[in-house]
C-alpha cells in the first residue's frame, strides 16, 4: 500500500472548466509575474548546461495552466538556450477533477485558446503532461523535476481538520478550532516539502509563492477596507438565519485552507533535525509581497459599479464556489444547491454594490525559493 | 516550430466522458485480454531487472484507461517482482478532448469508480501521468518509454484525406476516394511507427492492437450478417431522402478512419531502407484475430431483445457519435444537432429490432509485437 492515503480534499464539484480560471483570475498573472525575480534566481542558479538528459519543470496547482503560460515559455527558453539539447517536459498537477482538457486544449490547439500562444508551436522537444493526483503524494517520480513551481495553490489543506463553528475560514476560527486548523497545517507543510524533495534533481530548485499572512496580519481580501472572509460569513449567517440554509450546512462550509505566516514557514527549516533539511531542502529566501487588486485598482479610476461589482464577484466565486457548494447537504437536489450558491454570490454583489470602496482583494502571498543540496 | 503541424482531428466534439467508454464497451476488455500472450512474449523478452530508472509504460489512445487497467496492472505486478527497486510510471495518451478526470479519478480515488481497484492502491513507486498530445507527434521524450501499448486507436487517421460521397467509412470508397485513404492511412502508420521509435527505450516493445481487415475480407461490424457500416449509410442516405439532413452533410460524415490489411501494416518493414527499419523497429509477430460481439452472443442465449437492442446500440454509439455529430452542419443548433444524431441511433435499433439475428459487432483486430534494437 503507498504510504499515503488518497487525499481528502477531492470534491464532488470542482472547480468550472473551460479555460474559467485564467479568464477571470486577472490578478493572478501579476502574482506569477511578481515572482519573476525569484524564478530568474533560480534557473540562473542551476547547472542546466552541458548535459543531454530531461529538464524537468514541475507545476503544483496549475489549474488550466493559463496563468503560468508565459513564465514557463520564458524558462523554456531560458534552458533551450543554455542547453540547445535537453528534451523539456512541463509536468502539471492539479486534483482529478482538474479540467485537464482546457489544458490540453490551450497547449495544443491551433488557435489561441486563452488569448496564449502555446509554447509548443514555437519550441520543438518540449512535452507537456499531466498528473491528476493531489500534492500531498509524491506524484512525480524521484528526482524528475530540475525546477518546481507553484503559485496560489499551497494553502489549501490535505483535509478539513474538523468543522470551525463560528467562521467558514480558519483565519476567523478560535481556541481549539484554530489549533487544530495550525496544526494540520504544520504537518501539511512537511509533507509538501517531503514529497517536493524526492521529486527534485539533487541541485533542483522550487519557487512557491503561497497565500498566506504577512507582518501585519494581512491576508487575502483583509488589506484595509472591509474583510472577504467577514463579510462572506455574515451573508452565510443571514442565509441561516432567513431559514435558506441550516445550521448544520454553514458549520460545513469551512474552506480546506490556511494562512500560514513567516514563522510557520520557517519551521521545518529552522530545526536542523528536522526531516525537511535532512532530505536536503534549504531556504534561500523568503518574503512576503502584496498584489493590488487589479478589479478593485481599475474601479478606483473609472468608478464603473457595473463593471467592477459582477467582475470582482466572478473572480471570487472561480475559486470558491467549489466549497460552499459541498457544503451544502447532499440530500439537497443539485440544482437547489446551486441555486442557494447562486443567491449568496448575488447577496455579495449587492454588498459590494453597496459600499464599493470597502471591497478589494489584494493577494497577500510569501515567496520563497527553495534549493536542494547538489 | 514543432516538425509536426498540430493534428487535425480533434473535432468540436470528442467522446461522452464520465467512464462512458468503459462502462459500454464491455468487448474491449476481451480484446486487451485476447493480446495478453504478446504482452507476456514483450516483458519476458526485455532486460527489466538490475535497474534502478524509470520502467516506463505508454498507453496511446487510452480513452479513460479503464479498458486497459488490469491489464497494467499485471504489467505493474510483473515489473515489480523482477526490479523491486524501479519507479513504474504509467503514461496515458489521448486526444486533448479526452476525459482525463476519469481516468484520474478511477486511478486516485478511494471508491471503485468503473469496478476496478485501481493499482495505485496497491503498488507504492508507481506515477501515472497523462498526455493529451495527438499520437501522430512524439507526444513522450525520447527513450522513455519501456513497453507501449495501444488497442483499438490507431485505425483513426491523423485526418480526414478529402470527402466519400457514397458512403460514410473508408470502407464503403471507391476509386480515387479510396485511394487517398489508402494513402493517408500509410503515411501515418509510418508516423505512428517513427515517433514510437523515438519514444522507446533501446530494446523496449511495443504491443498495438489495431482495427483492420482481415484475410477473409472481414471487419469491424462486418463478419456475417448485415454490415454494420452499410446499414449505418443506409440509415444517413434515408434521411437524407427524408429532407432530415443535406446531401452535404451526408458527405461531411465520415469516418477518419482506415482498416489496414496485413500487407499495409508489413509495408514499412518490409522495406529494408525504410526510416521505420532504420529507426531500429521490427515487426516480431503479427496475426488478425477476432473476437465476438459479447451483446451479439448474449442476445442468442436469450432471446431478450429488449436488453440487446439498446445496450448495442449504445456501445455503437459511445465511439461513432462524435464523428456523426460533427459531419452536420455547425450553422445547426447544438440541440438540433443532438437531435438529429438521436434519431439516427434510434432508427439503429429499430433495424436491429427488425433482424436482430443480423447484427453482430464482432471485432477484427491486428494483434502485433514490435522491438526496438539495443
Amino acid at each position: 500500500m503507498p504510504a499515503t492515503e488518497a487525499p481528502k480534499t477531492s470534491e464532488t464539484v470542482y472547480m468550472k472548466g473551460g479555460g474559467y480560471y485564467s479568464r477571470v483570475n486577472l490578478g493572478m498573472r501579476q502574482v506569477i509575474n511578481n515572482s519573476l525575480d525569484l524564478v530568474k534566481a533560480a534557473i540562473d542558479g542551476m547547472d542546466i548546461g552541458g548535459r543531454d538528459r530531461v529538464f524537468g519543470i514541475g507545476d503544483y496547482g496549475s489549474a488550466d495552466g493559463g496563468t503560468s503560460h508565459e513564465l514557463f515559455r520564458n524558462i523554456i527558453a531560458t534552458v533551450r538556450a543554455r542547453a540547445p539539447k535537453r528534451p523539456i517536459v512541463v509536468n502539471y498537477n492539479d486534483l482529478p477533477k482538474n479540467d485537464f482538457s482546457a489544458l490540453f486544449g490551450m497547449l495544443n490547439e491551433e488557435d489561441d485558446v486563452l488569448g496564449v500562444r502555446s509554447y509548443m508551436r514555437d519550441y520543438d522537444n518540449v512535452y507537456v503532461l499531466a498528473s491528476g493526483t493531489s500534492f500531498y503524494r509524491q506524484v512525480f517520480p524521484s528526482e524528475s523535476i530540475d525546477f518546481g513551481y507553484s503559485c496560489t495553490a499551497l494553502h489549501w489543506l490535505s483535509e478539513k481538520p474538523g468543522s470551525i463553528s463560528n467562521h467558514i475560514h480558519a483565519v476567523g476560527a478560535k481556541g481549539n478550532e484554530l489549533k487544530a486548523y495550525a496544526s494540520q497545517a504544520r504537518k501539511d507543510w512537511q509533507t509538501i516539502l517531503l514529497h517536493r524533495a524526492a521529486e527534485l534533481v539533487p541541485g533542483g530548485k522550487l519557487v512557491f509563492v503561497i497565500f498566506s499572512k504577512d507582518e501585519q496580519g494581512r491576508f487575502l481580501g483583509n488589506t484595509g477596507g472591509v474583510s472577504m472572509f467577514d463579510t462572506s460569513n455574515a451573508i452565510w449567517l443571514k442565509l441561516v438565519d432567513e431559514g435558506v440554509v441550516t445550521k448544520e450546512e454553514y458549520v460545513n462550509v469551512t474552506f480546506p485552507q490556511f494562512y500560514r505566516t513567516t514563522e510557520d514557514f520557517l519551521a521545518p527549516f529552522s530545526d536542523p533535525s528536522s526531516d525537511v533539511n535532512k532530505a536536503g531542502l534549504s531556504l534561500d529566501h523568503i518574503e512576503s509581497r502584496v498584489v493590488g487588486c487589479p478589479y478593485a485598482d481599475r474601479y478606483r479610476e473609472t468608478r464603473d459599479l457595473d463593471s467592477f461589482a459582477p467582475a470582482y464577484v466572478d473572480m471570487y466565486r472561480s475559486w470558491s464556489e467549489s466549497t460552499f457548494y459541498n457544503g451544502l447537504s447532499p440530500s439537497r437536489p443539485a440544482e437547489e444547491r446551486g441555486r442557494i450558491v447562486d443567491l449568496f454570490y448575488s447577496q455579495y454583489e449587492e454588498e459590494v454594490r453597496r459600499r464599493p470602496d470597502e471591497h478589494s482583494m489584494a493577494h497577500i502571498h510569501h515567496y520563497m525559493l527553495i534549493s536542494k543540496a547538489k
